[in-house]
Protein backbone atom coordinates (compact mmCIF):
# COMPACT_ATOMS: atom_id res chain seq x y z
CA UNK A 1 0.00 0.00 0.00
CA UNK A 2 1.51 3.50 -1.19
CA UNK A 3 0.52 6.62 0.78
CA UNK A 4 1.30 10.22 -0.56
CA UNK A 5 1.96 13.04 2.13
CA UNK A 6 1.85 16.50 0.46
CA UNK A 7 3.24 19.41 2.85
CA UNK A 8 3.12 23.25 2.65
CA UNK A 9 4.59 24.64 5.11
CA UNK A 10 7.71 27.47 4.31
CA UNK A 11 9.31 26.34 7.79
CA UNK A 12 11.49 23.14 7.83
CA UNK A 13 11.22 23.07 11.70
CA UNK A 14 7.34 23.76 11.77
CA UNK A 15 5.26 21.27 13.89
CA UNK A 16 3.59 20.84 10.02
CA UNK A 17 6.72 19.30 9.10
CA UNK A 18 7.07 17.44 12.98
CA UNK A 19 3.44 16.17 11.78
CA UNK A 20 4.34 15.01 8.26
CA UNK A 21 7.47 13.10 10.07
CA UNK A 22 5.52 11.55 12.39
CA UNK A 23 2.78 10.74 9.97
CA UNK A 24 5.49 9.46 7.66
CA UNK A 25 7.29 7.13 10.32
CA UNK A 26 3.66 6.29 11.78
CA UNK A 27 2.83 4.59 8.15
CA UNK A 28 5.81 3.06 7.50
CA UNK A 29 5.81 1.09 10.58
CA UNK A 30 2.37 0.08 9.33
CA UNK A 31 4.30 -0.80 6.62
CA UNK A 32 3.06 1.21 4.08
CA UNK A 33 5.60 2.27 1.15
CA UNK A 34 5.63 6.30 1.71
CA UNK A 35 5.95 9.46 -0.70
CA UNK A 36 6.20 13.16 0.89
CA UNK A 37 5.85 16.04 -1.44
CA UNK A 38 7.16 18.96 0.30
CA UNK A 39 6.31 21.47 -1.41
CA UNK A 40 8.18 24.57 -0.25
CA UNK A 41 11.78 22.56 -0.54
CA UNK A 42 10.99 21.20 -3.63
CA UNK A 43 9.95 25.22 -4.50
CA UNK A 44 7.12 23.61 -6.34
CA UNK A 45 5.67 26.15 -9.40
CA UNK A 46 2.01 27.11 -7.67
CA UNK A 47 0.54 28.57 -10.92
CA UNK A 48 -1.26 27.13 -13.37
CA UNK A 49 -0.52 28.28 -17.03
CA UNK A 50 0.94 27.36 -20.39
CA UNK A 51 4.27 26.41 -18.64
CA UNK A 52 2.80 23.40 -17.30
CA UNK A 53 2.43 22.01 -21.07
CA UNK A 54 5.11 21.41 -23.46
CA UNK A 55 2.15 20.17 -26.00
CA UNK A 56 0.07 23.33 -27.53
CA UNK A 57 -4.04 22.56 -28.21
CA UNK A 58 -4.90 25.75 -29.32
CA UNK A 59 -2.34 28.71 -29.41
CA UNK A 60 -4.88 31.48 -29.61
CA UNK A 61 -6.77 31.09 -26.75
CA UNK A 62 -5.72 28.94 -23.15
CA UNK A 63 -8.45 26.99 -22.03
CA UNK A 64 -7.33 25.02 -18.50
CA UNK A 65 -9.67 21.96 -19.04
CA UNK A 66 -8.65 21.29 -22.57
CA UNK A 67 -5.02 21.96 -22.46
CA UNK A 68 -4.49 19.45 -19.69
CA UNK A 69 -6.84 16.85 -22.00
CA UNK A 70 -4.77 17.63 -24.69
CA UNK A 71 -1.29 17.22 -22.85
CA UNK A 72 -2.53 14.04 -21.23
CA UNK A 73 -3.22 12.13 -24.20
CA UNK A 74 -0.27 13.73 -26.17
CA UNK A 75 2.91 13.24 -23.10
CA UNK A 76 2.82 17.28 -22.98
CA UNK A 77 3.03 17.64 -19.53
CA UNK A 78 5.48 19.44 -17.86
CA UNK A 79 7.76 17.30 -15.68
CA UNK A 80 7.06 18.39 -12.36
CA UNK A 81 3.40 18.17 -13.49
CA UNK A 82 3.72 14.57 -14.76
CA UNK A 83 5.98 13.52 -11.46
CA UNK A 84 3.03 14.44 -9.23
CA UNK A 85 0.35 13.32 -11.41
CA UNK A 86 1.90 9.68 -11.39
CA UNK A 87 2.52 9.99 -7.53
CA UNK A 88 -1.41 10.86 -7.24
CA UNK A 89 -2.37 7.84 -9.39
CA UNK A 90 0.04 5.64 -7.60
CA UNK A 91 -1.10 6.35 -4.14
CA UNK A 92 -3.59 4.78 -2.31
CA UNK A 93 -3.78 7.20 0.67
CA UNK A 94 -3.18 10.73 -0.15
CA UNK A 95 -2.84 12.76 2.61
CA UNK A 96 -2.71 16.94 2.28
CA UNK A 97 -0.37 18.64 5.93
CA UNK A 98 -0.61 21.97 6.24
CA UNK A 99 -1.34 25.02 8.31
CA UNK A 100 -4.75 26.81 8.03
CA UNK A 101 -4.06 30.03 6.04
CA UNK A 102 -6.96 32.35 5.54
CA UNK A 103 -9.50 29.69 6.45
CA UNK A 104 -8.01 27.69 3.28
CA UNK A 105 -4.89 25.68 2.28
CA UNK A 106 -1.94 27.90 1.70
CA UNK A 107 -1.54 29.15 -2.25
CA UNK A 108 1.17 26.33 -3.25
CA UNK A 109 -1.00 23.81 -2.07
CA UNK A 110 -4.02 24.66 -4.39
CA UNK A 111 -1.40 25.49 -6.92
CA UNK A 112 -0.80 21.64 -6.77
CA UNK A 113 -4.08 20.59 -6.69
CA UNK A 114 -4.82 23.36 -9.62
CA UNK A 115 -1.96 21.62 -11.43
CA UNK A 116 -1.98 18.16 -10.79
CA UNK A 117 -5.62 17.56 -10.49
CA UNK A 118 -5.98 17.03 -14.49
CA UNK A 119 -9.09 17.37 -16.29
CA UNK A 120 -10.30 14.18 -17.85
CA UNK A 121 -7.54 12.12 -15.78
CA UNK A 122 -8.95 12.59 -12.17
CA UNK A 123 -12.58 13.83 -13.18
CA UNK A 124 -14.62 13.64 -16.43
CA UNK A 125 -17.96 15.46 -17.07
CA UNK A 126 -19.65 11.84 -15.97
CA UNK A 127 -16.96 10.83 -13.92
CA UNK A 128 -17.27 12.71 -10.59
CA UNK A 129 -17.94 11.55 -6.94
CA UNK A 130 -18.79 7.71 -6.93
CA UNK A 131 -17.79 7.91 -10.51
CA UNK A 132 -14.40 9.77 -10.11
CA UNK A 133 -11.62 8.51 -11.78
CA UNK A 134 -9.93 8.54 -7.74
CA UNK A 135 -12.45 6.33 -6.82
CA UNK A 136 -10.67 3.41 -4.46
CA UNK A 137 -8.19 5.87 -2.42
CA UNK A 138 -8.34 7.22 0.65
CA UNK A 139 -7.64 10.95 1.62
CA UNK A 140 -6.68 12.59 4.77
CA UNK A 141 -6.41 16.26 5.77
CA UNK A 142 -4.13 16.95 8.69
CA UNK A 143 -4.10 19.88 9.62
CA UNK A 144 -3.10 23.03 11.65
CA UNK A 145 -4.48 26.20 13.38
CA UNK A 146 -3.91 29.53 15.10
CA UNK A 147 -7.06 29.87 16.83
CA UNK A 148 -8.46 27.96 19.94
CA UNK A 149 -10.59 25.06 19.04
CA UNK A 150 -13.94 27.08 20.36
CA UNK A 151 -14.14 29.45 17.91
CA UNK A 152 -13.74 26.74 15.23
CA UNK A 153 -16.70 24.77 17.34
CA UNK A 154 -20.68 25.74 16.85
CA UNK A 155 -21.46 28.76 16.86
CA UNK A 156 -17.80 29.43 16.85
CA UNK A 157 -16.43 33.11 15.84
CA UNK A 158 -14.64 31.59 13.31
CA UNK A 159 -17.18 28.86 11.82
CA UNK A 160 -17.19 25.35 12.09
CA UNK A 161 -13.98 23.27 10.51
CA UNK A 162 -16.05 20.67 8.84
CA UNK A 163 -17.32 23.90 7.20
CA UNK A 164 -14.05 25.57 6.32
CA UNK A 165 -13.02 22.29 5.25
CA UNK A 166 -15.78 21.47 3.02
CA UNK A 167 -14.41 22.99 -0.36
CA UNK A 168 -11.70 20.37 0.01
CA UNK A 169 -13.42 17.69 1.04
CA UNK A 170 -16.05 17.93 -1.26
CA UNK A 171 -14.86 19.68 -4.02
CA UNK A 172 -11.42 18.25 -4.37
CA UNK A 173 -11.14 14.58 -2.33
CA UNK A 174 -15.56 13.54 -2.63
CA UNK A 175 -15.41 15.08 -6.16
CA UNK A 176 -12.44 13.06 -7.63
CA UNK A 177 -13.98 9.57 -6.03
CA UNK A 178 -12.17 9.40 -3.11
CA UNK A 179 -13.04 7.80 0.42
CA UNK A 180 -12.74 11.16 2.15
CA UNK A 181 -11.74 10.17 6.57
CA UNK A 182 -12.38 12.30 9.32
CA UNK A 183 -9.62 15.55 9.41
CA UNK A 184 -7.08 15.46 12.08
CA UNK A 185 -7.18 19.21 13.25
CA UNK A 186 -4.52 20.70 15.41
CA UNK A 187 -5.85 23.80 17.12
CA UNK A 188 -3.63 27.08 18.89
CA UNK A 189 -0.97 25.44 17.45
CA UNK A 190 1.63 28.60 18.07
CA UNK A 191 0.55 28.51 21.41
CA UNK A 192 0.91 24.98 22.29
CA UNK A 193 4.23 24.13 24.74
CA UNK A 194 6.21 21.27 24.03
CA UNK A 195 3.83 18.83 26.11
CA UNK A 196 0.72 19.40 23.79
CA UNK A 197 2.62 18.86 21.35
CA UNK A 198 3.89 15.95 22.07
CA UNK A 199 0.18 15.18 22.94
CA UNK A 200 -1.06 16.36 19.37
CA UNK A 201 2.14 14.11 17.72
CA UNK A 202 0.62 11.08 19.96
CA UNK A 203 -2.83 11.79 19.07
CA UNK A 204 -2.28 11.73 14.94
CA UNK A 205 0.17 8.59 15.44
CA UNK A 206 -3.38 6.86 16.90
CA UNK A 207 -5.45 8.20 14.15
CA UNK A 208 -3.58 6.82 11.65
CA UNK A 209 -3.09 3.26 13.31
CA UNK A 210 -6.80 3.27 13.14
CA UNK A 211 -7.51 4.50 9.28
CA UNK A 212 -9.45 1.27 8.89
CA UNK A 213 -11.77 2.25 11.59
CA UNK A 214 -12.49 5.59 10.51
CA UNK A 215 -15.87 6.20 9.21
CA UNK A 216 -15.74 8.14 6.02
CA UNK A 217 -17.32 11.54 5.46
CA UNK A 218 -20.49 11.88 3.37
CA UNK A 219 -20.47 12.63 0.24
CA UNK A 220 -23.32 13.13 -2.67
CA UNK A 221 -23.88 10.94 -4.97
CA UNK A 222 -23.87 11.46 -9.12
CA UNK A 223 -26.46 9.20 -10.08
CA UNK A 224 -28.78 11.08 -7.42
CA UNK A 225 -28.55 14.04 -9.35
CA UNK A 226 -28.30 12.79 -13.12
CA UNK A 227 -31.85 13.27 -13.93
CA UNK A 228 -31.12 17.01 -13.32
CA UNK A 229 -27.51 17.62 -14.83
CA UNK A 230 -28.27 15.33 -17.96
CA UNK A 231 -28.97 18.22 -20.41
CA UNK A 232 -25.63 20.23 -19.04
CA UNK A 233 -23.59 17.09 -18.93
CA UNK A 234 -24.67 16.84 -22.51
CA UNK A 235 -23.65 19.99 -23.92
CA UNK A 236 -20.23 20.50 -26.44
CA UNK A 237 -17.44 20.88 -24.72
CA UNK A 238 -16.52 24.76 -24.19
CA UNK B 1 -14.20 56.80 -4.10
CA UNK B 2 -11.49 54.50 -4.40
CA UNK B 3 -11.60 50.69 -6.30
CA UNK B 4 -9.15 47.87 -6.96
CA UNK B 5 -10.21 44.97 -9.10
CA UNK B 6 -7.79 41.92 -8.58
CA UNK B 7 -8.00 39.27 -11.71
CA UNK B 8 -6.89 35.97 -11.69
CA UNK B 9 -6.89 34.32 -15.12
CA UNK B 10 -4.39 32.74 -17.26
CA UNK B 11 -6.56 33.80 -20.80
CA UNK B 12 -6.34 37.36 -21.34
CA UNK B 13 -8.99 36.97 -23.67
CA UNK B 14 -11.12 34.88 -20.94
CA UNK B 15 -14.78 35.98 -20.10
CA UNK B 16 -13.09 36.73 -16.15
CA UNK B 17 -10.92 39.32 -18.32
CA UNK B 18 -13.94 40.44 -19.80
CA UNK B 19 -16.08 41.10 -16.60
CA UNK B 20 -13.02 43.09 -15.41
CA UNK B 21 -13.53 45.30 -18.10
CA UNK B 22 -17.02 45.73 -17.77
CA UNK B 23 -16.89 46.48 -14.30
CA UNK B 24 -13.94 49.04 -14.57
CA UNK B 25 -15.76 50.68 -16.99
CA UNK B 26 -18.84 50.49 -15.29
CA UNK B 27 -17.72 51.91 -12.07
CA UNK B 28 -15.40 54.78 -13.95
CA UNK B 29 -18.71 55.73 -15.61
CA UNK B 30 -20.21 55.97 -11.89
CA UNK B 31 -17.11 58.56 -10.76
CA UNK B 32 -15.03 55.60 -9.12
CA UNK B 33 -11.16 55.73 -9.34
CA UNK B 34 -9.93 52.20 -10.52
CA UNK B 35 -6.63 50.24 -10.11
CA UNK B 36 -6.68 46.78 -11.38
CA UNK B 37 -4.27 44.01 -10.37
CA UNK B 38 -4.33 41.64 -13.43
CA UNK B 39 -2.35 39.15 -11.25
CA UNK B 40 -1.70 36.55 -14.32
CA UNK B 41 -0.07 39.29 -16.11
CA UNK B 42 1.76 40.89 -13.26
CA UNK B 43 3.12 37.53 -13.07
CA UNK B 44 2.58 37.93 -9.69
CA UNK B 45 4.45 35.64 -6.97
CA UNK B 46 1.81 33.46 -5.25
CA UNK B 47 3.97 31.48 -2.84
CA UNK B 48 4.66 33.70 1.21
CA UNK B 49 8.17 33.05 1.70
CA UNK B 50 11.23 34.92 2.99
CA UNK B 51 11.75 36.82 -0.13
CA UNK B 52 8.40 38.51 0.76
CA UNK B 53 10.28 40.55 3.47
CA UNK B 54 14.02 42.53 2.98
CA UNK B 55 14.29 42.27 6.82
CA UNK B 56 14.42 38.96 8.71
CA UNK B 57 13.17 39.23 12.36
CA UNK B 58 14.13 35.67 13.26
CA UNK B 59 16.95 33.72 11.20
CA UNK B 60 16.12 30.63 12.45
CA UNK B 61 12.87 29.90 12.53
CA UNK B 62 10.44 31.59 9.99
CA UNK B 63 6.68 32.33 11.31
CA UNK B 64 4.80 34.08 9.17
CA UNK B 65 2.82 36.37 11.56
CA UNK B 66 5.92 37.77 13.30
CA UNK B 67 7.80 38.30 9.91
CA UNK B 68 4.92 40.01 8.20
CA UNK B 69 4.43 42.43 11.90
CA UNK B 70 8.40 43.03 11.73
CA UNK B 71 8.60 44.03 8.38
CA UNK B 72 5.63 46.21 8.13
CA UNK B 73 6.73 48.17 10.98
CA UNK B 74 10.39 48.53 9.56
CA UNK B 75 9.40 49.34 6.18
CA UNK B 76 10.53 45.91 4.93
CA UNK B 77 8.13 44.62 2.54
CA UNK B 78 9.38 43.15 -0.94
CA UNK B 79 8.24 45.55 -3.12
CA UNK B 80 5.54 43.82 -5.09
CA UNK B 81 4.07 42.99 -1.71
CA UNK B 82 4.42 46.74 -0.47
CA UNK B 83 2.03 47.83 -3.72
CA UNK B 84 -0.63 46.02 -3.11
CA UNK B 85 -0.79 46.39 0.12
CA UNK B 86 -0.55 50.22 -0.44
CA UNK B 87 -3.72 49.29 -2.99
CA UNK B 88 -5.27 47.71 -0.72
CA UNK B 89 -5.17 50.29 2.37
CA UNK B 90 -6.28 52.67 -0.05
CA UNK B 91 -9.13 51.36 -1.83
CA UNK B 92 -12.93 51.82 -0.66
CA UNK B 93 -14.03 48.86 -2.33
CA UNK B 94 -12.14 45.23 -3.42
CA UNK B 95 -13.27 42.91 -6.14
CA UNK B 96 -12.26 39.87 -6.55
CA UNK B 97 -12.55 38.44 -9.90
CA UNK B 98 -12.20 35.05 -10.77
CA UNK B 99 -12.81 31.82 -11.86
CA UNK B 100 -13.86 28.83 -9.80
CA UNK B 101 -10.97 26.20 -9.85
CA UNK B 102 -11.61 23.37 -7.57
CA UNK B 103 -14.51 25.38 -5.50
CA UNK B 104 -12.01 28.13 -4.50
CA UNK B 105 -10.06 30.97 -5.87
CA UNK B 106 -6.81 30.04 -8.44
CA UNK B 107 -4.19 29.44 -6.40
CA UNK B 108 -2.33 32.84 -7.76
CA UNK B 109 -5.49 35.00 -6.29
CA UNK B 110 -4.91 32.60 -2.67
CA UNK B 111 -1.31 33.97 -2.41
CA UNK B 112 -2.48 37.38 -3.18
CA UNK B 113 -4.48 37.17 -0.03
CA UNK B 114 -1.50 34.96 1.50
CA UNK B 115 0.92 37.68 1.02
CA UNK B 116 -0.99 41.30 1.20
CA UNK B 117 -3.47 40.45 3.61
CA UNK B 118 -0.69 41.05 6.36
CA UNK B 119 -0.86 39.80 9.71
CA UNK B 120 -1.21 43.17 12.17
CA UNK B 121 -2.11 45.30 9.36
CA UNK B 122 -5.47 43.70 8.29
CA UNK B 123 -6.26 42.14 11.31
CA UNK B 124 -5.11 41.70 14.94
CA UNK B 125 -5.54 39.45 17.43
CA UNK B 126 -7.88 41.80 19.11
CA UNK B 127 -8.86 43.26 15.74
CA UNK B 128 -11.36 40.91 13.64
CA UNK B 129 -14.85 41.57 12.13
CA UNK B 130 -16.05 44.76 13.42
CA UNK B 131 -13.41 45.93 14.70
CA UNK B 132 -10.68 44.40 11.69
CA UNK B 133 -8.68 46.68 10.56
CA UNK B 134 -10.51 47.05 6.96
CA UNK B 135 -13.55 48.34 8.63
CA UNK B 136 -15.59 50.56 6.31
CA UNK B 137 -14.44 48.88 2.86
CA UNK B 138 -16.61 47.06 1.12
CA UNK B 139 -15.84 44.08 -0.92
CA UNK B 140 -17.49 42.03 -4.03
CA UNK B 141 -16.53 38.43 -5.07
CA UNK B 142 -17.60 38.40 -9.04
CA UNK B 143 -17.19 34.87 -10.02
CA UNK B 144 -17.74 32.06 -12.85
CA UNK B 145 -17.85 28.55 -12.53
CA UNK B 146 -17.98 25.59 -15.56
CA UNK B 147 -21.18 24.14 -13.88
CA UNK B 148 -24.77 24.77 -14.14
CA UNK B 149 -26.53 27.36 -11.74
CA UNK B 150 -28.80 23.87 -10.25
CA UNK B 151 -25.46 22.17 -9.29
CA UNK B 152 -24.93 24.92 -6.68
CA UNK B 153 -28.26 25.66 -5.45
CA UNK B 154 -29.99 24.26 -2.81
CA UNK B 155 -29.11 20.27 -2.65
CA UNK B 156 -27.03 20.38 -5.45
CA UNK B 157 -24.61 17.96 -6.38
CA UNK B 158 -21.38 20.42 -6.35
CA UNK B 159 -22.78 22.45 -2.87
CA UNK B 160 -24.24 25.76 -2.60
CA UNK B 161 -22.13 28.81 -3.50
CA UNK B 162 -22.53 30.61 -0.67
CA UNK B 163 -21.50 27.85 1.68
CA UNK B 164 -18.25 27.24 -0.77
CA UNK B 165 -17.51 30.76 -0.91
CA UNK B 166 -17.23 31.40 2.53
CA UNK B 167 -13.74 30.80 3.77
CA UNK B 168 -13.83 33.83 1.32
CA UNK B 169 -16.52 36.15 2.48
CA UNK B 170 -16.36 35.44 6.28
CA UNK B 171 -12.67 34.36 6.43
CA UNK B 172 -11.01 36.88 4.36
CA UNK B 173 -13.10 39.63 3.97
CA UNK B 174 -15.64 40.04 6.60
CA UNK B 175 -12.98 38.83 9.07
CA UNK B 176 -10.71 42.17 8.35
CA UNK B 177 -13.97 44.21 8.76
CA UNK B 178 -15.16 44.83 4.95
CA UNK B 179 -18.69 44.95 4.65
CA UNK B 180 -19.68 42.26 2.40
CA UNK B 181 -21.68 42.39 -0.85
CA UNK B 182 -23.64 39.83 -2.51
CA UNK B 183 -21.66 37.99 -5.32
CA UNK B 184 -22.55 38.23 -8.69
CA UNK B 185 -21.79 34.43 -10.12
CA UNK B 186 -21.63 33.49 -13.69
CA UNK B 187 -22.81 30.04 -13.90
CA UNK B 188 -21.72 27.49 -16.99
CA UNK B 189 -19.25 29.93 -18.72
CA UNK B 190 -17.85 27.32 -20.63
CA UNK B 191 -20.90 26.71 -22.56
CA UNK B 192 -22.27 30.19 -22.52
CA UNK B 193 -22.62 31.64 -26.56
CA UNK B 194 -22.66 35.17 -27.15
CA UNK B 195 -26.14 36.07 -26.09
CA UNK B 196 -25.89 34.98 -22.85
CA UNK B 197 -22.66 36.36 -22.42
CA UNK B 198 -23.60 39.72 -23.28
CA UNK B 199 -26.50 39.28 -20.88
CA UNK B 200 -23.78 38.40 -18.07
CA UNK B 201 -22.31 41.37 -19.00
CA UNK B 202 -25.30 43.68 -18.66
CA UNK B 203 -26.32 42.23 -15.27
CA UNK B 204 -22.94 42.88 -13.82
CA UNK B 205 -23.23 46.43 -14.93
CA UNK B 206 -26.42 46.59 -13.39
CA UNK B 207 -25.20 45.10 -10.22
CA UNK B 208 -22.34 47.50 -9.85
CA UNK B 209 -24.83 50.24 -10.64
CA UNK B 210 -27.05 49.65 -7.42
CA UNK B 211 -23.83 49.00 -4.97
CA UNK B 212 -25.62 51.33 -2.43
CA UNK B 213 -28.90 49.30 -2.30
CA UNK B 214 -27.28 45.66 -2.20
CA UNK B 215 -27.68 44.27 1.44
CA UNK B 216 -24.73 43.67 3.33
CA UNK B 217 -24.24 39.37 4.27
CA UNK B 218 -24.36 38.27 7.48
CA UNK B 219 -20.94 38.46 9.57
CA UNK B 220 -20.00 37.72 13.33
CA UNK B 221 -19.37 39.71 16.00
CA UNK B 222 -16.29 40.03 17.58
CA UNK B 223 -17.76 41.17 20.77
CA UNK B 224 -20.16 38.12 20.92
CA UNK B 225 -17.63 36.00 21.40
CA UNK B 226 -15.33 37.85 23.58
CA UNK B 227 -16.40 36.76 26.90
CA UNK B 228 -15.50 33.19 25.52
CA UNK B 229 -12.25 33.88 23.47
CA UNK B 230 -10.69 36.52 26.45
CA UNK B 231 -8.55 33.74 27.46
CA UNK B 232 -7.08 32.96 24.25
CA UNK B 233 -6.85 36.56 23.66
CA UNK B 234 -4.67 37.08 26.20
CA UNK B 235 -1.79 34.64 25.94
CA UNK B 236 1.76 35.56 24.85
CA UNK B 237 2.11 35.47 20.66
CA UNK B 238 3.70 32.41 19.63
Amino acid sequence: MKALIVVAHPEPDSFTLALAAAGRLSLEQQGWEVAVSDLYRMQFKAVLDRDDFTTVSNPDRFNVSLEQRHAWSHQGLAPDVAAEVARLLATDLLILQFPLWWFAAPAILKGWIDRVFLSGVVYGRNAMFERGRLAGKRALICLTTGGPAEAFGPNGLYGEIDDLLRPLHRGVLGFTGMTVLPPFVCHDVPYAGDDARRDMLDRYRAHLNRLDTLEALAMPRLADHLDRLQPSLRRPAG
